[in-house]
């Protein structure tokens, strides 16, 4: 088998075999296969595409470069969810307490933020002594013993992902479907879960910027899943403007924390509402999707998320005290107001150039060892549709130095669009795809 | 300026400018942009195409890594020619010669075989004392005083083709229109000639196997050369079936000097006719394409070819005794007769199995360190629609030991087929191209 044939097989349009695949990828990771060999064949995966099949067996290669996470120790259907990235995403904050209470064992590995976008790990250390170092068998008995763990990524997992990301990214062959889906799914599947939910993110803020494209990786990514034997979803859902009202860790733990108690933004809670009642009907604690949604808006309203999510901090060894007063979380030193500079009618917030903003103010990392401030970020105080008064709040920046936060907030400044009519309302959740189809809302 | 985004717009179908195209090869060529850079840009080039501004800015990115020859110091207009690569192509050999022989300036930079293609410099190797390593200088006084030199190719002329095409080899990315004309064209503009007469072969044993493709190569290097200011014409030419009787080095010569005394094969002779009176007319030592044919049947006719052969050999320092006496060059020690298995017409000689049969007798190159021996060869006694009867020898093998012959005795069988009817005539010469455009016959 040569990588020759290989290459051009995919270049000429044809099917590739997994025994072709995996040639590709193991001779990638054992060094026998050069980095320009591969280069050469995701450019012609990009212009040809994978078949459902290809995409499948290069995402199977993809996982067996590294480690599987074995959760068979734990009773009960895990079902995993992930986001695609947005901005002011904490669903996963509000999303595990919520479903664990529900009775979906919650065992759930998370990233931290890099770019415009956050992640889970970085807003859970906003809470002072909350560990998400955990060796494998305490996560594993956490979530036997109290129903949910999070913790950041162990082992060695899909390190081909890692490898080919970073050839991708100086190649211009990111936004390859087959590509992307076989990155996501790789680490998805050996994570271990039985069940994957995904929240595809679609609009200004998503990677996916229009909704066909977000159709297309949501397939790509339900076909995977379905062909190796992973009962997956996924949820198409709006990321034009940022979810929820804060962008920035502690900010975004407090609007969580929020939620947990039957309040917070509309947009978050009906989020969590539309994704976890999916989990909770997947691991079959509930007959049916609504009858699941009955029982987690019961949850949120009487508090026992929020009991479970002080059960998952002090379990982690977290100081639960900002639960009952999140002024005791990390707060900025200065806040800054951004004023409408007229009146008329919120018609758009630019997620990403917010993500950006959020990002610069030290809220996020610019490259992978960039120090990020947990404290700091974006309050949005009008979402799109808000009617405006000039001189009125649009946001809130929350600062550590007034002066420096300049340039954030002019990019803030930017990222709202005033309109004298209100904009057409946008979706929230876009549509559903599964193994059996596609539906559009 | 970024290589990715140079990549970007390539893969997204842009036409890149000069300065981008600059920047990736120059900086390919002082290591500061990777191969898996460039391995991705040209599959993208190889899906995008590129227009004939930016196959010209390319071909001169590569001219520009290297040295050019300057022929200035040759009075008179010089006409190279080129052949996209054939088997049993000793055009050369008969060309040089007989237009030198009407009064055209033949400064001819040639290279040597690799695969199943052979190479002038190799078959002038056949010639006892004859040197092709000639210091530029003398290469020069050569033309100057004879009017005519055959050497190798000296100096550093266009290494970013070298390390293109290396990289090419492995990525599946060598048939790619853009890239071979640019890669033809660089070396050619490189060594200095004023005008091009370009040989594009069609059929079995050309790199291009369809008339079609033929054309749009032609024409991709007739636009390069016309970009810059070379005169460019291209004839396509066939190449279904060996070009003349005889593959193998010494075999060729022998061959060259039957043309050159106005014998040898009908093929050989016309197509050094038709590529001969181009160059006459280019280099103005004609006022037509037709006149120039009548001088040069003429000079084949009249010997003074032959003597302009003689010419060129004494001057290089090579026994001219075998110009009289073709039995001195270099003989195999045993001969292979291959007989016609049926009655019938030969409908077909597959010129790439022909060249490869003659490789593995050691008349050509595996790979670039490969020793060949002179002597050995294929001699075709029946070519494409004879008629033959069963028993009667297709062909002749010249091999130098004779057990080992038989794999490619046995290839060279089934290069030929045989039916009952006489075959449909193929054209010799399928057309013309010019900076004015296609002209098919």
């Amino acid at each position: 088998m040569r990588v020759y044939d290989i290459i051009l097989r995919k270049r000429n349009g044809m099917e590739l075999s997994a025994g072709e695949i995996n040639h590709l990828i193991s001779g990638y990771m054992s060094g026998s296969v050069p980095d320009y060999q591969i280069a050469a064949f995701i450019m012609a995966v990009f212009f040809q595409g994978m078949s459902a099949k290809e995409t499948s067996d290069l995402t199977m290669a993809i996982v067996e470069s590294g480690d599987r996470v074995d959760l068979s120790a734990i009773t009960g259907r895990k079902v995993d969810k992930h986001s695609t990235g947005g901005v002011g995403d904490k669903t996963t904050l509000v999303l595990g307490p919520l479903v664990a209470a529900a009775g979906v064992p919650v065992a759930k590995m998370s990233g931290r933020g890099l770019g415009h976008t956050g992640g889970t790990i970085d807003k859970l250390e906003s809470i002072r002594g909350f560990s998400t170092s955990l060796e494998r068998e305490v996560f594993i008995q956490n979530v036997n013993r109290i129903g949910i763990s999070i913790g950041g990524q162990t082992g060695n997992l899909a390190p081909a992902d890692k490898k080919l990301y970073a050839l991708r990214d100086v190649t211009a062959t990111v936004d390859s479907i087959p590509l992307i889906a076989s990155s996501v799914m790789s680490k998805k599947i050996a994570a271990g879960a039985d069940a994957i939910i995904l929240d595809v993110k679609t609009g200004d803020g998503a990677f996916m910027k229009t909704l066909p494209s977000a159709v297309d990786l949501a397939k790509a990514m339900v076909e995977i899943g379905t062909h190796v034997g992973r009962q997956t979803a996924a949820l198409i859902t709006d990321m034009e403007q940022p979810l929820g009202q804060t962008v920035g860790n502690a900010l975004e733990v407090r609007e969580a924390v929020e939620c947990l108690r039957g309040k917070g933004p509309d947009d978050l809670r009906e989020l969590c509402l539309v994704l976890g009642s999916q989990m909770v009907h997947q691991a079959g604690q509930a007959g049916s999707v609504d009858e699941a949604r009955g029982l987690l808006e019961e949850i949120l309203d009487n508090g026992r998320g929020l009991d479970k999510f002080r059960q998952l901090v002090v379990n982690q060894g977290g100081d639960a005290a900002f639960i009952d007063d999140l002024s005791v979380l990390p707060r900025a030193g200065e806040r800054v107001e951004l004023a409408a500079p007229e009146d008329g009618y919120i018609s758009g917030i630019r997620a990403e150039q917010i993500g950006i903003a959020a990002m610069m103010l030290g809220a996020g990392r610019e490259t992978k060892d960039s120090q990020i401030d947990l404290s700091v970020g974006i309050e949005l105080k009008k979402k799109r549709g808000a009617r405006v008064a000039r001189g009125e709040t649009l946001a809130l920046l929350h600062v550590s130095n007034a002066e420096k936060a300049n340039l954030s907030k002019n990019m803030v400044l930017k990222a709202f669009t005033i309109s004298k009519e209100p904009p057409v309302a946008r979706k929230l959740v876009w549509g559903q795809v599964t193994a059996e189809g596609v539906e559009l809302y």
